[in-house]
């Protein structure tokens, strides 16, 4: 793809706030804003002025000023997208905003298309595909895993390594298509061994990060949840409250009073989504008769089983419902928690009772709550803290989360384990070289090196307007 | 009010876009952002870089990084606080902008409250209280007629005037209470004929600031428009086109799908404002009777009245609802246009028939349409950009919106009638010193050179954070 010629501008804030910040980009970013911004000392020249400066002045138009704005010279190639580039910082009104793009555009400039900028840093060789990718990612970022992982590939994360790895496969491939060219002749320019040695490390490679996919999602978009029980045992009760208490932390941070997120939680800065929580959400449990099918299907879709019970039910009753969920998760990682609610409407002695006849091996997935008066609770939010992915989360590995990637390591994945059968089969060497080329390809289809419109087009519609 | 001590900090932009913009202002800012912010030039001290400057780092937490950030310095007293300043510009993700002000916080800032950072630059001489107050009108701004007038109140306004106003004025008072300090001596220090002219001078201004009020209201919200007509005439419909028309026009300017304000179009930048629309939302008219009570109370409220009548009705009957409105409307300032609606269901000679046989000192006020069709509504759309107060809107006179600004200004003038009467009337020195001081007080109230904990509170509550 040709790097556009046209400068182009977008808000790249959106309105409501105290400030607006317009960004433009391109060859004549610094002459259009000249022709509209106007700043006490008039022989001022943005081409003069060094990169990364502010100047304070104002937007005109003819003789009619549109606001007083803060100016920032970015130059080529030191800017965001390698392009010599202005910020415009103004009053966030939605008539200045407007008169100033209008202004911009009647001056020269385009209105840019979603995540152009971006698209931009990456034509001009700034940043990778994969970095481009997680930029967006970083912004939807709202934990501290999806943040995390984005972050990490926004700065290189795997991408370094991939384009290294290819490199090498580059080098092999011409070897061995030097070989063919020699034909009938009995050379080997290329190392079977050394060519099995970073074929493995290349599939390796592959694999692990293939495998991070499942994990990277779960992280991404919060460990999926779901509660479980008997109607009328609580279950909306402890969904509101933890939903509730929640909403009131996040209210804390000055100026986040974020969109709440339906029906999620964080905990020690990971999200956790309950699943299917519709007809959970009414502050009374509506009767509602669990079939064996129905919370199958929610177990399923699931990373951890809350199952709510009642103090006043009996041991057996409870042990037997546990042993059915313990079978239909049977293999797999998800957690159980059992949890026996309603702690606040029975006599003290009662948990000690209940516990002594719930199932020994269950002891550790057992906890005494009351969703009413909020006792247990907050055992119960260490108990999911504990779990599942928790320390994979603070490892330093690198984790895969855009399906664009996974299907490209899915196929380098595949070629490479083709080339491998094929080495130890001593198969003709030109299928083996097509097979290399093949994981070189999109290899380096996940880092741009090879690419098209179309998978530019397809990143890019889903970046914001201004990115 | 004392400059309080604190460090401040707060989002200056909403989340949704690319990018969200933090601020800091207080004499730690460089102190607290050093802490958190690593650039590559490890040497680096925030209070030895030059103001309007950006630099790129990183936000970290301990080894965490949170994300890779601009930095732009601004140094006491070229600041919009006239304090050390900082703005960062991160990722306007939602995990981001939370880490990044708890970071801030943790670190010594304290969350800014509503408008502090403008209070701020009131508290330190950077602007009067009534530049203050426009910067919140200019950012609320949506229009070209509160666009300008917030505008010019922020760069000056009335204020520089009232200040020298003010300033002479004290010097008489200073003067006549000397007077009154030598008792019975017959001296005067305070020239009667200079005062008499100063006073005059004071009051006319006043009262054509006072004047202007209710005009820069109508600018500032909406020139108001009613659409009356008997049933079924058609007002649902051409409500509905004008405000569709509007919306697809506003979405135009790329980036500013503003939430679209509820009945109002803009026409050549100045806003219409369609009044008591509730039972005109729907797409088919509800059959009502207009009595004429009804109608008279939305005529009331009206600048513009748009009467529809049908292009099948008599012209007796068109005259006589005509009649009826001008009427209502005798002696305002209010303008009617008669609107002939559903001219595509009749031949093209009734259009003609009809305007013969309607009441010649209607001519200009009559226009046919069809709101289905479309045809007539340019024509309309010009006429409605005719109306009333557009030249007023384009001299460069002052005009107020703000009604603390408006009450001061009336008891301005009322002291200083009394001032001029009693002048007139040989009243004692006493009197007349009370009222200059008085008037003195009130001028001094507006542009803040007199101001309470209260007056403050009462006009920075209604910022937004952050600005």
């Amino acid at each position: 793809m040709v790097i556009p010629a046209e400068t182009i501008c977008a808000p790249a804030t959106t309105l409501g706030g105290a400030i607006a910040v317009i960004r433009i980009s391109g060859t004549l970013s610094f002459d259009i804003c000249e022709k509209i911004f106007h700043t006490s000392d008039k022989n001022i020249k943005l081409a003069d002025i060094k990169g990364f400066t502010v100047i304070l002045g104002d937007i005109h138009s003819d003789n009619e000023i549109i606001d007083e704005v803060l100016l920032t010279v970015f130059k080529a190639p030191h800017s965001y997208t390698g392009e010599n580039s202005v910020e415009i910082s103004c009053h966030a009104s939605p008539y200045i905003l407007g008169r100033i793009l209008e202004l911009l555009i009647n001056n020269g400039a385009v209105a840019a298309k979603p995540g152009e900028f971006t698209q931009r840093a990456f034509l001009n060789g700034k940043i990778d595909l994969s970095q481009a990718e997680a930029v967006a990612d970083l912004i939807a970022s709202r934990n501290r895993a999806s943040h995390k992982i984005a972050l990490n590939q926004m700065r290189g994360g795997f991408s370094k390594e991939i384009i290294e790895l290819r490199k090498e496969l580059l080098n092999f491939a011409s070897l061995i298509e030097l070989e063919l060219d020699f034909g009938e002749e009995d050379v080997e320019f290329a190392d079977r061994n050394e060519l099995k040695i970073i074929i493995k490390k290349v599939k390796e490679l592959a694999d692990k990060l293939i495998n991070s996919f499942n994990l990277g999602n779960v992280l991404k978009n919060g460990i999926p949840v779901v509660i479980v029980g008997k109607p009328n045992s609580g279950k909306s009760t402890l969904l509101n409250v933890l939903l509730n208490e929640e909403r009131a932390i996040v209210s804390e941070i000055p100026g986040t009073t974020r969109d709440a997120i339906e029906d999620t939680i964080v905990i020690d800065s990971v999200e956790y989504r309950f699943i299917d929580t519709a007809g959970l959400r009414e502050t009374s449990d509506i009767v509602e008769v669990i079939g064996i099918k129905k919370t199958h299907e929610k177990i399923d879709q699931a990373a951890v089983i809350l199952l709510i019970d009642e103090i006043t039910d009996s041991a057996e009753s409870i042990n037997k419902r546990t042993q059915l969920i313990r079978e239909m998760i049977k293999g797999s990682e998800k957690c159980l928690i059992i949890l026996i609610n309603k702690t606040d409407a029975a006599p003290d002695n009662r948990k000690s009772d209940l516990a002594a006849r719930i199932n020994l091996k269950e002891k550790e997935s057992l906890l005494f709550i009351s969703a009413r008066d909020g006792s247990g609770l907050e055992e119960l939010r260490l108990k999911l803290g504990e779990v599942v992915l928790k320390d994979k989360l603070s490892s330093e590995e690198i984790i895969i989360t855009n399906l664009r990637h996974y299907e490209a390591l899915l196929k380098v994945s595949q070629s490479l384990g083709r080339v491998m059968t094929g080495l130890q089969n001593q198969i003709p060497d030109d299928f083996i070289a097509i097979d290399i080329r093949q994981a070189i390809h999109f290899l380096g289809e996940i880092t741009g090196e090879i690419t098209t419109d179309e998978i530019l087009g397809n990143i890019f519609k889903n970046f914001c307007i201004g990115k």
